[in-house]
């Protein structure tokens, strides 16, 4: 892809790549050392960057939606949590250098497969300025250069933490060119096409900004659009189960991308679970929208092709009733982001049929949708969830911020000992 | 992405994707029962579709360039070398279903991470028939559908193959819709914008070709387009060993992606290196091309800077004489293509310097760059060789034919268990 772009970006991203090489080679101890600067370089920059914050905040109050706003907004305490936020980075395990393959091809011949970092990533973020400062260190981790583009509301307070962390990586073996801030929004657009420089870019924001990334790349894209998730409550499902899960999966923080849409009922249990579960949400001022036959059931609004497809981030859920397993199945492969899907049954075949034919990155058994994020499962960190079938997929820690090489140490070998008459095999033995 | 797609090809690739989803469950044992008979009726069907593809050759003869003509011709032997590959393919070790991650969240709370199949394998591929039987075999054992669109001039040839595909697998439990032939060319560019229902492209052809796909689809791509290879011989190489490997790199098959097409010597070490391979090149019908240095010691055509970034695919190397290690590196960061790149040295620390910094998805020491292939590497198979960043990268086994997902088996744990006040804290225990 040839594309005219200018050249100070492409020479501020070719300066990010030819520094990050650098980084690539460092231990973890000074990759750790540096995080450590970050993180004191930030803490006495507090003032400063809560200032430029409260510059911002003042330009932008009254012309943003005010959900936008307090994400834009940085307290003491907020700031001290990304600072903390940033030494628990320092505290992960490297994900690079870990051998995947070490495996003998013949005497002398050794093969490595070996994670390295990507090389440069591209973010963009909308208001939130505290993402600057957890993205820096994870790519730092990682042995990454990073290119950060926040929302023009955040341009001071995004000024400010990356003067920090330039300040505090100027007292280690970094390069503080690793760390690049773009401000303007034309710079967004000409990030994108820069295929040859950056590796990976990872939008924040909402559905619509990451689907416009996603169109407008053809570097890969780490992030999901929509999260329209399901939860099936199957004939055979515990009906208290059922109702602690579907309120916690709903209602416990409804603006989520793993929180549930839409709500499939086995027809022989439908009754029954309906008037049950009906009262609890309405308790938790949730809106029920159904299809024709939850109407029969419950009083409620009806619900359309469109709801099917719709991510409410609300307080609002779609309910249909199923014939069978295979409906609800079918339904959600159809209508679902391949997030997460859920299915509450006693039956375990039942429940392995789901889990196996249901097309998403997380298919729960028994427990909230909630549950998919990259801390629950343990990985220390998320970098994004991302919705593509190919890995990383899913919840993404460290591990998606690297690749590997392929590694191979020889004593002069060629290949033409092992082609043609009297060609040598190969002794393919897995080493430890 | 809304694109007008025409209705027959989208309503294949869903009948595809739908069928795919049955093989997705199946056991090792099911899959492989399905690959062996494909193979016996690949054997019924041998007279036929040697036909056919005499037929493919006829039309084709003194239409195409002969190269493209011998990889169109299947004769005897080349059919049953490739239903031997099939039958190769049912021993291969399962993709699918290997646990990844087992671990505990909490008690009762177990999450798995599972690899499982993609979905929908889109192949493209030039005048080659036996490339729709090797790949129909790989995509039934990783569990995926396949849609094949083979070159014209082939046509009959695969029309003959996937008839006694289909044959074979209605004698199966797997429907003979999971694959599919298409056989015009506009179905190529209709079959790049079906995002929805296939989800990795995987080209085999030309340069061009592959570089064509890459710029018109957002579908994942398993290729590449460029194998510009290096060879660096340092001032510390054995100058015996730098000799055998650079004949082989460049003339076991220079038609190869990994065969090098530039030579870097350190200034140290270029005199006495040159006059030693330059007979030896010569004997082996190389046309040299050199830097000015280099022909300060050779009496050879010069390099332009269209020579360090040309993949000749054929016997001419350009040489280079470069002042460091240094220099090297960034030479082929700068000109290479990211596919593979040797060094030979004596000095441990020099060639761990090159390996870490080199960006490329096979970085070698004292051997061949030849050694980059799935089946030296012990993989068993070769879906193809990626030089993307994000992995899979380098040669592809099976491995790149799967993703996985995240299970996650509760007794009805709610994510509201783990939050606000006296919340529970997660186990994070890894299991066997």
């Amino acid at each position: 892809m040839t594309t005219q772009i200018d050249l100070p970006l492409t020479a501020i991203a070719r300066k990010t790549r030819d520094c990050a090489q650098t980084l690539a080679v460092l231990s973890t101890e000074q990759k750790n050392q540096a995080i450590e600067a970050i993180a004191q370089a930030l803490e006495s920059a507090t003032d400063e960057i809560l200032a430029a914050n409260a510059a911002d905040c003042a330009a932008a109050y009254d012309k943003i939606p005010k959900p936008l706003y307090h994400r834009l907004k940085l307290d003491r305490a907020k700031l001290q949590s990304a600072i903390a936020g940033v030494r628990d980075v320092g505290k992960l395990a490297d994900p690079v250098g870990e051998v995947q393959i070490h495996r003998q091809l013949d005497d002398s011949l050794i093969l490595k497969r070996v994670t390295c970092p990507l090389g440069v990533l591209g973010v963009i973020f909308e208001a939130r300025p505290d993402a600057a400062i957890q993205i820096s260190a994870l790519a730092i981790k990682s042995g990454n250069g990073v290119i950060l583009k926040g929302g023009k509301e955040a341009t001071r307070s995004c000024e400010a933490i990356v003067k920090a962390i330039h300040l505090g990586l100027s007292q280690t073996v970094i390069s503080p060119d690793v760390v690049q801030l773009l401000t303007t929004r034309e710079e967004t657009l000409k990030l994108l096409q820069l295929d040859q420089f950056v590796d990976l870019i990872i939008p924040r924001g909402s559905n619509s900004f990451v689907r416009f990334v996603q169109e407008n790349t053809h570097i890969p894209v780490l992030g999901h659009a929509d999260g329209v998730c399901h939860l099936y409550i199957d004939r055979a499902a515990d009906l208290s189960k059922a109702v602690a899960v579907t309120i916690d999966s709903k209602t416990q923080y409804p603006a989520a991308c793993n929180a549930i849409e839409t709500l499939l009922i086995h027809q022989a249990i439908a009754p029954a679970f309906l008037t049950l579960v009906a009262p609890a949400m309405q308790q938790h001022n949730v809106e029920l929208r159904g299809d024709v036959e939850t109407r029969k059931i419950l009083d409620i609004a009806p619900a359309t092709e469109t709801d099917w497809s719709t991510e409410y981030s609300d307080l609002i859920l779609s309910i249909k009733v199923v014939d069978s397993l295979t409906d609800a199945i079918a339904h959600i492969n159809e209508y679902g982001s391949g997030h997460t899907d859920a299915i509450v049954t006693e039956n375990a075949e039942t429940a392995d049929t789901f889990l196996a034919q249901v097309n998403a990155t997380g298919v729960f058994h028994n427990c909230s949708t909630r549950f998919a994020d990259g801390f629950r499962y343990g990985f220390g960190a998320e970098v994004g969830i991302s919705t593509q079938k190919l890995p990383p997929r899913g919840p993404v820690g460290l591990e998606g911020l690297v690749t590997y090489k392929y590694k191979l140490t020889g004593e002069g070998h060629v290949v033409a000992t092992y082609t043609g008459e009297n060609s040598k095999l190969f002794t393919h033995k897995d080493l430890d």
